[in-house]
């Protein structure tokens, strides 16, 4: 089935102990795009500015994705410099520089607001209410966040998570959001609030799902080195959802695989800087990646 | 088949952030024969000193465990006292005392000799490798270590590796031992030892097992609450190698089911001081949650 993703599209400037890009193609949109692309139809909702290279739109026709609502905005794409260090699992943000983000309003068409999953990437959570009011057709939404978002738009996440079927969030964030001590708690807790599914994110310990009916656990891919971890939980929230999207179903069995097909999408995603590993893969390699991940479960 | 494990019993002082026990029954050899006495047939040799009660030598015989290897020795019982804080994942030693175990030297009987799966649990490598030089029918033997052993006997565990077949390490021993940065390039680390077998623990986010052929990776049971993870790790070993030494064969099928049964029993005794769970619980709730855990997966 089809799924539309709405977010951030970015230039990142990325430093990790194995080099240093400038201005690559980032952005959660993008990666949660990229991933999903492997696995089901994905029409991108996002703004970028007049310094956002036709190349760049060409890497996201070159995935099939339809890319009909980007708006070409006037200012600047948004930005985000940061750097990894030591156990590579939490960015220093050195520079952010929200520009076109800042006012951004999404505009859905009428194939917008057809589509039956959607992804809320990472953003502003009033932003992310106004597109799920509108999808009033959609079969499942679903929304990423962050701590920022949690500290100072708490009432507003509330508010959208009352009205979507799904979350993702990394555990600290799960476990901020929530006062809880573990991830099982917070899942728990998170349910509450009329979710069907709650997808909490451990990183390179891989993660959990649950439903209010069931749990679902995976450990991470075990990756030998992790070069960029950027875009990783996008990638993996990609997989994930893109193979829910196709299934068009939400099952012990399909989140079962769905979670290990976000997992592959993942392990590709931190073994490059940015798409890097992507833009050398087709989906013969996600599938042979997961015969071998399967094999080790 | 049977399994023979050497190694510390120990009165253990804790304080977690739900209580504090004083003086209850521990050590490495008394967490791991626990739960790999639901799966198999296990000889303990281990010495305690003359305060060590009657009643703590019931709590052996009333799993079935061979008691006829625990040395009765003059002077006092091994005693270690820590404290949990924060995320638990690591204990603040606030007093040990080796006591009898300071001179221990494993007495080996020819019953002992005859056993075809070995732990030997985390202690000085010296009697490690003693005890494995003794055991020269054995099928498979396998030692646990800490940091310390690694920071200060570090000739004589490699000596150990080069002699036996397995090796369980926790993440960060196995990176201080390798100097790898990723599990997974330790573990690679590891098998050039000449091991047919390295498990890294990861504690609440599961283990990967590597053998030269093949790779196993586990998340943790979600625990929700998590009462006092003394002995986690030794569990996590006794179910994974009294399954192991159960089928008495190493293959990725009995590999992947061994590690299983090793999350469930690790997932017992978390839910309790010390043995606490263990003493409510039986085969039967084993089973039980090893469904529930593999319908997780």
């Amino acid at each position: 089935m089809s799924m539309l993703v709405v977010g951030s599209l970015a230039f990142d400037t990325i430093e990790t102990p194995y080099g240093r890009k400038e201005k690559v193609l980032g952005g959660s949109a993008t990666h949660f795009s990229y991933s999903a692309s492997y696995l089901t139809d994905v029409a991108l909702v996002g703004v970028v500015g007049k310094d956002f290279p036709p190349e760049h739109i060409e890497l996201y026709k070159n995935k099939g994705i339809d890319i009909s609502g980007i708006e070409h905005s006037q200012g600047d794409t948004f930005n985000w410099s940061g750097r990894y260090q030591g156990d590579m699992n939490d960015a220093e943000t050195l520079e952010v520089n929200l520009n076109v983000l800042e006012n951004f309003q999404p505009k859905l068409s009428p194939m917008h607001l057809k589509r039956r999953w959607v992804f809320l990437a990472n953003g502003d959570p009033k932003t992310q209410l106004n597109v799920a009011e509108q999808m009033k057709d959609a079969q499942f939404i679903v929304a990423d966040t962050m701590n920022l978002w949690i500290q100072i738009m708490r009432d507003d996440l509330e508010t959208l998570f009352r009205k979507i079927n799904g979350a993702v969030m990394n555990d600290s964030e799960a476990r901020m959001f929530t006062g809880a001590e573990t991830i099982v708690g917070a899942a728990r807790k998170m349910l509450t609030y009329g979710l069907d599914l709650i997808v909490i994110k451990k990183g390179e310990h891989g993660a959990l799902a649950m439903t209010p009916d069931y749990t679902v656990v995976i450990p991470a891919y075990p990756t030998e080195r992790v070069i960029d971890p950027t875009g990783a939980g996008d990638a993996f929230a990609g997989g994930t959802f893109g193979y829910l999207a196709l299934c068009d179903e939400l099952t012990p069995g399909t989140l079962r695989k769905a979670l290990r097909y976000g997992t592959v999408c993942a392990s590709f995603q931190v073994e490059g800087f940015g798409l890097e590993r992507h833009l050398e893969i087709g989906r013969g390699d996600i599938e042979r990646r997961l015969i071998e991940f399967e094999s080790m479960l």
